[in-house]
């Protein structure tokens, strides 16, 4: 889940939705897997000059300090995600999101067969970028691997070369469909989505409905009112039931939300 | 899980079913919660006087260190729990099983309303026995009270007198069906099991048939050749789908598996 | 450590400071115990009714989320805690600061032989309270003690009147010098802080000289420019080496720190 | 330490000697730290064809479970670490002992700027091993880094052209002295231990006198009689203060424990 918009409580988005991701920590409706009980994180734009990581290897759901900060935290940009380890370690080091300087990262899905197509990624990072690699997964490599083909100036061409070595890669290895998954990456003043996988069927991805729309819609929901024009979530799973407020974004598209308008376009991985 | 029988690696019991009890962990078919993530534990008689424990806080299926040790742990008596928290902190003392001395001690179910009558059940426990109440569960309180109501001499009876005070307690604090749940324990030798509710609908609870009656019915399952005839599962879910394998204990009963012919006898609590 | 003044990072608290309470947790120079690496917790008042808690129970030195959190929280009261357990589990639930409603505690020291006296002490405390007791240690069942016994309306009174009933249920139990330790507690406006031992010999307490007297002391030191004239500091070994700055508690002492001109005096328990 | 010899309970070893290595954890007298509270682990050979393993993130001295199984766990080959991290993040995938198979690894030194070397050092890891690696230490790209020298057939060797490399990539660096630290490695017969540093000063590393001469020094020491010729120690510190009992490896040496006479060797590096 992304959040962009108004200045909000941790809270509101955590554990106040009627099908929150706390809720699909346990029940995922969409999901790959129905339990999503191997380490969580949050990453969010605070105080400093980088956003602020919290991440914990326990379920979600059992966690008393995330419950405690996010009545606590205050912020306009936030990304949560819930982890369905595909085989790599539970450890910190590989709960999402990611984070290098004012960048974050996170993933759902997977680079197929990384276990063998992991040293070729690898060796593709930037030296300068190498050592800032903490933990196993394919994910932060992906995040790497885009930082080195020029995330910070050109995301959606970075995560399209990125991913379009990461299948030459995998078919290098054999792999029919190495790449799968949503991506959502920022700066702290925009949001970037990305839903594509090489099979051409990704799993879901879904972006609020812009506030003006809603609040016509549905006059009666108050929080509608109070959050800015700007605010939008990007999420795997709805977290809510009413109409209108939910749309999906298709396979084989990116977004971006940022001030001003936002925007959605086809996405294609370019080969290396 | 209850095991007693031939000595056995824990990984056959932990890991090596097609249901086993680390698969149930995730997906429970019978249980009141589907995800049982909030901790687990494994107690068993071996190289010392007392049992030993192994427990965890993170979900059973993601702990490394206990498939290491299921696989080097062997034991002619074994309990294993994995729990789904009705409230109380997910920390090690909480976890399943409980022991004193010789004893060990596991229930799936509740004390309900537990929050507001616990002051007065563990008024109840003997101020010798108090001392070494560790966690915060109604389960290891049910536990000492049995012990205070002489579970080691008299096993059937001190269940049967803990649970009638629970109901007491209970129904003085306006709870109509104060107790619910399965009961195991053990002192190395014989293995007790409980099935009991206030309201006449516990959780489920099953034991395997014996082996020569197995043996029968299936010539070609080649382990029960292995195992001794002494050997005895008791299960809150049947561990496989052999035809013939699996007896449900029925409601409001109690056995005992030990050398010699096992036994089952009905059960009600007895009122202080 | 207990800070109230002006709000201020967390991070500003517990990593700048030369000899920080981060630092104390390997290497304390006056505490009883010279690694304090079982577990770790801070309180705050922040957006919320009640205080904020975050707990760990690996060694604060580790903790990457508590680094992570410190530069996001901004509190104008603040309570840290490093814990060297006498013996209760190192689990979330006993780890310090407690918290019942606006209220926090602390406590650094022992109710001697607790494990024979916890019975007789538990059952002092009000019905209504007990079942909020979560953990198992010393430290809160004095702070549940304390409550019992009007901490909200009269906390000097109070304290004195649970050390009077530690002492007394101490002695019926043979122990000759049944309590020591500094507290500290707030209600989120003012912090009452104890030194008292039954022996006369309690662990070290100080606190912070006040602002304008530091600033003439020492007016090349910026920090203290920025902070307010209510800015007071109560530890249990000094955060650094300016002259001056700290102030030793004297031995039965204890003292208030809230807005207008701070308290101190002699404190003895009140015997039941 | 490495323990090699008549199979021993794991509390004899961890536990038992006055100076043991959770001793150790707390109060080091030798290491550069005196707290190695940065995580634990031990392996040892027993039911299984590779050896198995126990780790934990907690302070060795806190984990109950360790305690648990050190009274159940009976091997005539065992290894037992104990962690003080350089930088590298706490979690089960970064503490010792590695396993490959049937290997079995621990080190206690670093290499020097790791952080800036690793990328190179990875890359020269076989690739057939490389997708083995799961955490992110230098201690275990080293033990890869023999494994590919060939450390199952000339272990001797393989470490001497490992640390080689260590220090050729490290002074294209710019490091003066890449390498330092004792290391001990198995393959369930043998131990092989080392000890160099590129400054000529590395960290202590003792063994234990033969059992037949410290039968003659010693008669009075019972657990001497029970304890085969064959069995031998090799520790970061003495366990003890037995006088005749331990004797320091020099510098810049290595040796292998095996059955029939051990033996002892300078040892240099071989650059590539």
């Amino acid at each position: 889940m992304a959040y962009s918009g108004t200045p909000i409580l941790a809270e509101d988005l955590l554990f106040k939705p009627k099908h929150s991701i706390i809720d699909q920590s346990l029940h995922s409706r969409l999901g790959a897997t129905t339990t999503n009980g191997d380490g969580f994180g949050i990453g969010w734009y605070g105080e400093g000059a980088e956003p602020a990581l919290f991440k914990g290897i326990e379920p979600a759901w059992n966690d008393r300090n995330l419950r405690e900060l996010a009545g606590e935290i205050r912020t306009p940009l936030m990304f949560a995600h819930i982890r369905a380890s595909t085989g790599t370690p539970v450890q910190r080091s590989n709960c999402h999101p990611f984070r290098h300087e004012r960048w974050l990262w996170m993933h759902n899905g997977a680079i197929r067969v990384f276990h063998h197509t992991k040293r070729d990624l690898m060796i593709a990072v930037d030296p300068s970028l190498f050592l800032y690699i903490e933990g196993s997964t394919d994910s932060e490599t992906l995040f790497y691997l885009a930082l080195t083909l020029d995330l910070t100036q050109d995301p959606f061409g970075a995560v399209a070369r990125a991913i379009g070595l990461v299948e030459k890669v995998g078919r290098e290895h054999g792999v029919e469909y190495p790449f799968q998954g949503t991506i959502a990456t920022s700066n702290g003043e925009s949001v970037w989505a990305f839903r594509y996988s090489s099979e051409g069927k990704s799993r879901s991805l879904f972006f609020s409905t812009n506030v003006a729309t809603l609040r016509q819609l549905h006059p009666e929901v108050e929080i509608l009112q109070s959050v800015g024009e700007e605010t939008r979530l990007v999420v795997s799973e709805p977290l809510g039931d009413l109409p209108g407020a939910w749309n999906e974004i298709p396979e084989s598209s990116a977004g971006v939300v940022h001030p001003g308008t936002d925007e959605m376009r086809p996405f294609q991985p370019i080969a290396p």
